[in-house]
């Protein structure tokens, strides 16, 4: 499939059509209209078929998309079916927050390991996952190379860090710690930074909007 | 100042303009030019100016924007000195990876309290927050109304516990609960979701152009 200049606003929106597709497949329904879609995701119909024809997912003429098949299409597009596995960097209240609770497996990742540097931690496990000590992660992703860390360390060893498992290979790393992450130092490295404040401050936009 | 017919792109873009001029004012710079401002943030110059102007906020012809007075306007504009104050509903792992972590205090937001059903939790404090029994979140808000309530309780208990805080007058909930909001129950609250999935499947799309 030709994915080749798709814009980040798309990009951007497939988790969403992801994430209502399967609400809409565990609902039971089988099949829905472009408009049925936008309605549940606050979007156009037309922006919708726009969106997927990027992808070359067409709906059909007078039957709409099928639910399912979209699903799995999408889940394809977003390399949910790629065997990614993910190593947690950092087991903080955040880190363990994400191991007990974050649904890795349906994402179509794989949780391997964690790393952290607590005695208190270290050599045990946590949900089903082993936490070993940073000081062996070279040597761990040297024999077992994983797709994605996830950065949950403190801000201050938040670029070390990252630089570390960069040179050890891995592909893409979630971001955590609010830190910048020298993207030039690391390259052929994806970075998704996860920004709690600017999510905060849009509710206080719209709070502020209502006030009087 | 104005603030009508603002798209939701352009709001989503303020928090991260936010954090790029205060970037720029802790690193010294006192004014900026809308392409350096594009450049560092990765849009167009014209798309910055077109954002700006939307506020009301018009840099000046061979100057450029001050960064500060711009920082202080988009502050202004976000609802940052509005003294919201905001509640944790939940003090699990995440909850307390906020209430230690996360600086609300630099976003605009005062953190008054916390609230579990966990014995070894309540009547604790944590970073300097008292937690108290989920039993008296309605009396505690009816004497202490918090502006908007961070929902971090389980997924089973997600809707009840919004509803009761919508029906104490929260005007904002900060959900982290991957649980969708019945928004038409709750008229005058507003919900900002945060989708952890949603950022890791970005990743996912991005780590899976770059492989083979």
């Amino acid at each position: 499939m030709k994915k080749d200049k798709i814009s980040s606003a798309v990009i951007r929106r497939l988790p969403r059509y992801y994430r209502h597709l399967d609400e809409l497949r565990r609902s039971g329904i089988v099949r829905i209209s472009s408009s049925f879609l936008a309605k549940s995701m606050g979007l156009t119909a037309s922006q919708i078929r726009q969106d997927l024809s990027c992808f070359g997912c067409f709906g059909q003429q007078g039957y709409g998309y099928n639910v399912e098949r979209l699903r799995l299409e999408v889940a394809d597009i977003l390399g949910m079916n790629r065997k990614h596995t993910v190593a947690i960097l950092g087991a903080g209240n955040l880190g363990r927050a994400l191991m007990e609770n974050f649904p890795f497996q349906s994402n179509g990742f794989q949780l391997v390991a964690a790393f952290d540097v607590d005695p208190e931690l270290v050599g045990k496990e946590l949900s089903g996952t082993p936490i070993h000590h940073v000081d062996s992660l070279e040597e761990y992703l040297r024999n077992d190379p994983v797709s994605v860390c996830v950065l949950t360390v403190p801000a201050g060893v938040a670029g070390d860090t990252a630089r570390r498992v960069a040179e050890c290979g891995v592909t893409g790393i979630w971001n955590f710690t609010n830190v910048e992450l020298p993207q030039q130092d690391m390259p052929g490295v994806q970075i998704e930074d996860v920004h709690f404040a600017d999510s905060l401050l849009t509710l206080s936009y719209m709070i502020s909007e209502e006030e009087p």
